[in-house]
């Protein structure tokens, strides 16, 4: 375990428990707006197998918060293609890591449904609580044809393949100002610093 | 929460903590051999997101027996293929639901090496253990060019695009005796079934 707590912000603070600095660095930058700290508290924190996001994110953040007893934010998100019923859903990490992007668009070739949805659930849980409280975001979108990103980049998860509606760029093309306009996760921190301040 | 208890069998007995009635079957088929009795625990265990099936199933294990104090297997199993990087893995549970047999074969579509490995992880734990113990059990094979099932047969997950080796045929092309004698779950029940004698 290591950790890392910006200081310039004065005021309230959490610790989001995550081992993914594209994560934080969208956390921060929502959360930066918002004046709440946020420090990264980099743990492998445990997650159940479960269809629901919520129930996946509540968990986490009550085994992180028995351990460190921190303010504590967890994040779950998942990509729901509807052509593929749901796939690769709460497991997109293990998808991405084994099939890839190439993998989905494989099992998407000739396909007409592009429709995707990426969702996010931001659970948060601290002494003050009795139980943990949970804030979902979620953008829907499509499947790209091919990948998209630029050549210098490395890109982030499936963030190449997915294009929110009403816009023309896939993820991996925006700036990290851009994808927090229409990402389900800046949605879900949005909704949860509105809540903590 | 249902139990349904084979007491035919006299000495020992096992409560097998599944809601998969083909996974109790196999189970059953092993342990009457070694006269172990086996009762079907109608219970939704915790399960873990873990690569490892082992954590996977002690996690579940323990979970279990802390709810109802009764001797507990429980087994995780998943599907290795080489080609895909070890998808689906673990998640083979999720991914069959969601792409199914369909979805495997079309990512391994033009694919020479078919490799692919069965991997089960039967836990147990009862009160006169300090830890739980674990058995695992693997069947090597190639992920077939087509699903293999006979007509009537419903098939269980990915066993009509699995041929073992040394044979010639599907797992669900196989009567449970047959499934038995080349079957991942039922090596790691043989296992188990030796020790728990």
């Amino acid at each position: 375990m290591s950790f890392e707590v910006n200081v310039q912000l004065k005021g309230r603070f959490v610790f989001f428990a995550t081992n993914n600095v594209n994560k934080f660095n969208e956390a921060r930058q929502i959360l930066g707006h918002s004046r709440v700290a946020v420090g990264m508290l980099r743990i492998k924190s445990l997650e159940i197998q479960s269809e629901s996001l919520e129930e996946i994110a509540k968990t986490s953040v009550l085994e992180a918060f028995q351990k460190y007893k921190l303010p504590i934010v967890v994040e779950d998100a998942g990509l729901f293609v509807e052509a593929l019923n749901g796939f690769p859903g709460p497991y997109a990490a293990y998808v991405y890591r084994t099939i890839g992007n190439e993998g989905i668009l494989r099992l998407m070739k000739d396909i007409d449904n592009r429709k995707a949805t990426f969702k996010s659930a931001v659970a948060y849980f601290s002494s003050d609580l009795t139980s943990p409280i949970c804030f979902e975001g979620t953008a829907k979108g499509k499947i790209t044809l091919e990948e998209k990103k630029p050549a210098e980049k490395e890109g982030f998860g499936f963030d190449p393949i997915f294009k929110p509606d009403h816009t023309s760029k896939a993820f991996a093309q925006m700036n990290i100002v851009e994808k927090c306009k229409h990402s389900h996760r800046a949605a879900a921190f949005r909704k949860f610093a509105k809540w903590y301040k």
